[in-house]
């Protein structure tokens, strides 16, 4: 229909999360049209990011300078290690803005099935790290799922010598959440961890 | 949260439709994730299409060529022009494969509201391509809502005395529909429109 480098392009869009092939022509077309305006500074971001984004060497994180802009902030806690899985749970904490610690990305979850053992997650670089005078707490912030809380438990397990306070985010009603559409895990993991008034 | 480079990606790219914030985020992340499989291609697919992709001068059609390869196929028939409103529905058509004519994109539907008139549309030029002796039918196959109708219903005056004949897509049900689920216009056009079998 249209000619093959807009093909191309159609057929690389729609590969990325979230876009199928029909949002992927969608989008298409609007670079297309808008070619000065979207297309060509889309185009030169990632360029730019391919030649200079990578993996932070200390955490884990997504930067480009190595180590990351959070690794080198001297306005950030070094004693408290935050353990997420994934990078998009950093940038999720990071937009709460709860934290302001240092975060270690392990980069997936535990999974016998899938060959992912610790030495492909970044856990033995997490235990050398912990393992630092330094830091004095590491917040396990895998996700509540069953594949993040074993790899949340299991790095409990390797810490457990390492000489620092082992934490991991409380489970609970989500604020704003209502009873009757809770699941029953979370509820009993409410009513588990009550708490006085 | 993550270094200028991916936020500006992140930014440039939740511009796209069908994409917000949280699906960008996720594309960016993505993409940095597996640079050279899908960044680097993307970002090279981008900037060929914005260096060589540009309208058809003829049919208005988006091709690295001009005139694009509809308009110069010689195996399409010249003597049919069908009109569409935008690329995306010359590509809808060229996706059902029922049409082997040449197109005409306008560029969107007549509105006085936001001041688009006839000048605004390739309405003109419609009527130049129409008026020449090879073309013997205009299909004006804009969309099926109040502005695409009226648009054509404009068009077909304008072309009333141009020597062609003017014909419209059928409405009706849409093969596999149900009655019930259908809109009332829908209906009643299908019922005025019904064919002896």
């Amino acid at each position: 229909m249209a000619g093959a480098e807009i093909e191309r392009l159609i057929r690389l869009l729609a590969k990325l999360p979230g876009l199928g092939p029909r949002s992927a022509r969608r989008a298409a077309l609007h670079m297309v049209k808008h070619k000065d305006r979207t297309m060509a500074p889309l185009a030169r971001a990632m360029t730019e990011a391919v030649e200079k984004v990578g993996a932070c060497s200390l955490c884990g994180n997504v930067d480009t300078a190595d180590p990351c802009g959070i690794c080198t902030d001297p306005r950030r806690d070094p004693a408290v290690l935050c353990v997420v899985e994934e990078v998009g749970d950093l940038w999720a904490m990071e937009r709460a803005a709860v934290f302001r610690g240092r975060y270690h990305v392990l980069g997936g979850t535990l999974s016998a099935l899938d060959g992912v053992g610790p030495d492909e997650l970044r856990i033995p670089a997490l235990e050398r790290r912990a393992s630092e005078p330094a830091v004095g707490e590491v917040i396990l912030a895998t996700n509540a799922t069953v594949e993040g809380q074993t790899t949340g438990h299991y790095i409990a397990d390797r810490l457990a010598d390492a000489g620092v306070r082992v934490t991991a985010l409380a489970h609970g009603v989500p604020v704003g959440g209502e009873l009757d559409y809770l699941d029953d895990g979370t509820l009993t993991a409410a009513m588990k961890a009550r708490r006085a008034l």
